[in-house]
């Protein structure tokens, strides 16, 4: 019964069996092996146009590259006040951009809320390059707290964006949670709703280390394959980063192993909806569970076996908490199983 | 026939076996599984004294980031004018420092010469830091020639460093064929000789993204998690390195590799030595090999199936070639079969 | 009746003749002339102890490199919201320490709120890598807003600091006007409230550009000579820079430029408390006054010839403000004559 | 007699006049005065064309600031192997690029030789990432060791660089020393002869701090205002670097001042080429004197009252130099009086 978090999972076994299956001879290094070239035409038909796509090892490597590769000098990127590069990238964001600010924005449902994204970037006028300038927004989908941006809420982002001359990246480390079940393709869920662009996460999903980043715009990432070499994210033998993606494309199996994760946490959400003593902190759109209970609950749930984090309360609901209140986040994922589930469900009325 | 990099073979069945076994399950993320903590215990053992270790994606990370914990301001690295790391990383190891010069000596044999290396820190004052100030001397081994530092160069080399009060980094993506046959011990090799820190490769042995920074002084590395986070080099995942490190290390099996790649460049140095029309531009000592050749004959071969890289003559051997001679590389790695070595004998004989 | 800004104002008589007094003749370049040696003396007589001080061009340079001095890999650094550093400076902070993280606290009257602080620093664990690790609390004295910390408020702030074991650093921009007439020490408003490094600036106060980093603990500046040269801010011939401080330092000129700018300011605030249109919108504790007056009036006295700035509303007093209502700001300098203030006693009283 | 450095030197009259009278009065900050404007405005005058130009504190902010606007990830910048930015300069270069490296070309007499930069150049290759990527040419004029370039040996220069698709940059610290007594105009010496961008010195030469960026194409400097912000080069009263430049340039009072340190450095080369005991190292063309003496000659005059380097002989010197003799470096200055030749004069025909 862990539901710590999904990067605690494993990997799924017809992934493992492909990285087993390319295991064996020989082909170029550093992105240029026929798999390589064969998993990155993928994408296009994935996207629906052509793209360029670069590998590499970790989300945060994904998400800070791509800011890189956007970036300006004094160069400020507004994201929400719970976004994971603000939040848990130790700066690497930062880092990878040379010092560019990350400008948090609030907004409910760990959504940016559009008019204080307006707000924030009318503090910055080019006419007053104290203040440095706006490089770029990025929203997270599915978000930190397990909702899911909908296509007009990301078209209206996209729009400030437009207006402002700064492109729109969105952070998918959870993208396959977002989409599956939601009747969108990849294409709507991003450049067909203004992004430009995208961190594509495998390594939560079932992959042990499969990001890309994709561009919209292949012109827009003309230095990147410098930028990943330089951030030591070119791996020599990256064909088993394609492997990896072969596996997961293969058939959908992305979107049922996301919708599988979903699933459960649809369950879970279920269960604590259920019982008088919770209220969920935001509907579960996603494989995320946020629940709010009493603190001497919280404890004896986790003396029982139940794994998953205490989540510090975002500014924006913290007031909404009683005092002996918290917030427990719980994730799912593709390797949650039905017992893993039922267990929880003994757990929460005191059967276990 | 392909002798182009020891990177551009796959991974060994036992290492991939073991990815495969461990891909189930569920466990802490981040380097917090027991399994990370059991490998990493495992340096200790390898090292026969209690050391520091930090599992990362890439070589050039591997380098980069100890250079980054050795950095100072102004900071300037003593490197071979061959090195991987001036040569081939593409400014990693200077953006990781924040701008650290790598500063090259030259030297015989891929070797940095001490005599150089003295003059080369002469022109550093304390009193004078327009210059910058000397933060560590990197040595590569094997070397980016084929050649292999004995424990009294590399005494030699650190006592120099000791003198001037900085530390000596190896870059040891082929420690494994450096060690192999030569009755040192890991331990002889590195700090018993002096090394403060050590990059610790096994991509071009036989894993598929298997590298460990090493710190012989624990207490050195006191801030590396935060830079290896903030470097995007701390996988989510990072069991499945562990993983690959304990197939690796088990049973001696990373030296095996290297001893068998290492006789198949012997081999293939054998042939090369016999056939008047070439010769060897420095000793093989490890799984490189490096051959002095007229171009046309190097085209017949590549033409014929040969596959290895026209190798750039460096500096101090420019000067005997004849115009029309170039320098190839052939490299053998763990996955090199007796069958190339015949075919490739053929080929030079002429019966191919 | 120009009172934009105390950097619009030119170089005091007596700093422009010391420059011009130490032209001629010839001496150590860098910082090792005898003047500078002089004048770095005199900053230890200045705050009664030993000190490290090292000159600078601009106030982000003293700002900057002394946040580089303490920075650590993904270090995060604690400011008011509204400080300089984060709202003024381009990102120069974060270019300098290579992508540290400025985060934002609030509190009324531009001082950092200590229980805001406390939470903040609470979300940063040892155990908790990928939030970064907090490295310096930064306040500004006078804040940006006009107001004057109390050296029981900066006790309270430095001991917060020594709880988590990070220094603390006043952005002294205008230390002269919160000094004057204030009946401290510059000991008692640093060191002796916990400082532990300081920007020491002179440029706002009647140098054109005489800024110092002081550090308390000399031991901790030991990289900064070059931090400084890395950082392209040591000056050739910096005598010119130690000349401009020989003739601020001399009799106190520092602070009597101060107590003049200041009592204009308090003479500005005099004029509009008593006018009903208006009121401040923080006490006037030093040389720049915030006004809140309808846009209209406000509009009405820059057409006859008011200087200043419209001020963006900080979030916590935004609320308060009228549809109709702005906040304007007025700063003093050394050089604000009487004729000035009675030219804008005579504006606002519609007599112009 | 002291020729350590032109930079020991102090202001002329002239230049220290001008910042006193422009002292009193209120002017626009951060470079917007109507004096800022006018000056720059004179750039185009004096180049004979529009150009960006950007005002700052000193000769290494204004080549790390220049290499920073034409940099590229993974960039290489060739110099010659004694360039001051790889010299003298703690790393400013490759921290304000963010890593890039300096790639020394040797050549004789302190000039790239062209046939070593088309090698060096040879060995990046679009196809090859791992070297990183040629962004930049620098040259230095007059150059470190005091010979000049010609016209044509800069087009030869620029030419190689078109063919790459990289500018060229001329850092112009001792420009005027270059230019005076040339025959030739700062357009002839710089975008005539295909300098895309120049580091415009005024400090060495009678400025205390005055440096200027020229951009020949101003698109190329788009940016460049945010970067000169970030890196704490925009001065707040930046229209006391302006008052020097005007002064500096008025009636070409820069060029008078560079050829009467010239004309001294001519006296000292024709004193101590009649001296057996002596001969010239380079060819004495701007204002820098390096004499090859025996070393015991060299320590009696300098315990005889003559300020000067010892100066560490460049590689392509050292083996014509017997073993007890050494390099000194004698610069003359604007400053530098008939008297001190005299008495240089007497000092080596041993009559002092």
């Amino acid at each position: 019964m862990n539901f710590t978090s999904d990067n605690w999972a494993g990997v799924h076994p017809a992934i493992a069996d492909n990285l087993s299956r390319h295991a064996a001879g020989v082909a170029r290094a550093y992105g240029e092996s026929d798999l390589d070239k064969r998993i990155e035409a993928k994408f296009n038909e994935l996207f629906e146009r052509e793209v360029a796509v670069f590998f590499v090892g970790t989300g945060t490597a994904a998400n800070s590259l791509v800011l890189a590769a956007l970036n300006r000098p004094g160069g400020v990127v507004f994201c929400h006040s719970e976004a994971h590069i603000i939040k848990d990238e130790c700066g690497a964001p930062e880092w990878f951009t040379g010092g560019a600010r990350l400008q948090p924005v609030p907004g409910p449902a760990g959504k940016i809320n559009p008019a204080r994204l307006i707000r924030e970037l009318g503090h910055f006028r080019p006419d007053f390059i104290h203040a440095g300038q706006p490089m770029a927004v990025s929203i997270t989908q599915a978000t930190e707290v397990g909702t899911v941006y909908q296509p007009n809420e990301i078209e209206t982002i996209a729009e400030i964006c437009r207006g402002k001359g700064i492109p729109l990246h969105m952070d998918g480390a959870r993208m396959a949670n977002a989409l599956a079940g939601s009747g969108m393709s990849p294409a709507d869920m991003t450049w067909k709703s203004g992004v430009d662009a995208l961190s594509f996460g495998g390594t939560k999903n079932g992959c042990w280390c499969a990001e890309a980043m994709v561009f919209f715009d292949p012109s827009a990432a003309k230095d990147l394959q410098y930028i990943r070499k330089r951030a030591a994210q070119l791996f020599s033998k990256t064909r088993f980063i394609a492997a990896q993606f072969e596996a997961y494309l293969q058939d959908d199996l992305w979107l049922c192993l996301a919708e599988s994760a979903n699933e459960k946490a649809a369950s879970i959400a279920r269960i604590l909806h259920a019982d008088a003593r919770c209220r969920l902190a935001w509907e579960t759109e996603a494989n995320e569970v946020f629940v709010v209970v009493q603190e001497s609950l919280a404890n004896t749930w986790i003396r029982q076996g139940l794994g998953c984090y205490k989540w510090p309360a975002p500014e924006d609901i913290a007031d909404d908490l009683a005092k002996d209140e918290i917030i427990l986040r719980l994730v799912t994922s593709f390797a949650t199983s039905d017992d893993e589930i039922r267990n929880f469900e003994s757990l929460v009325k005191g059967e276990a």
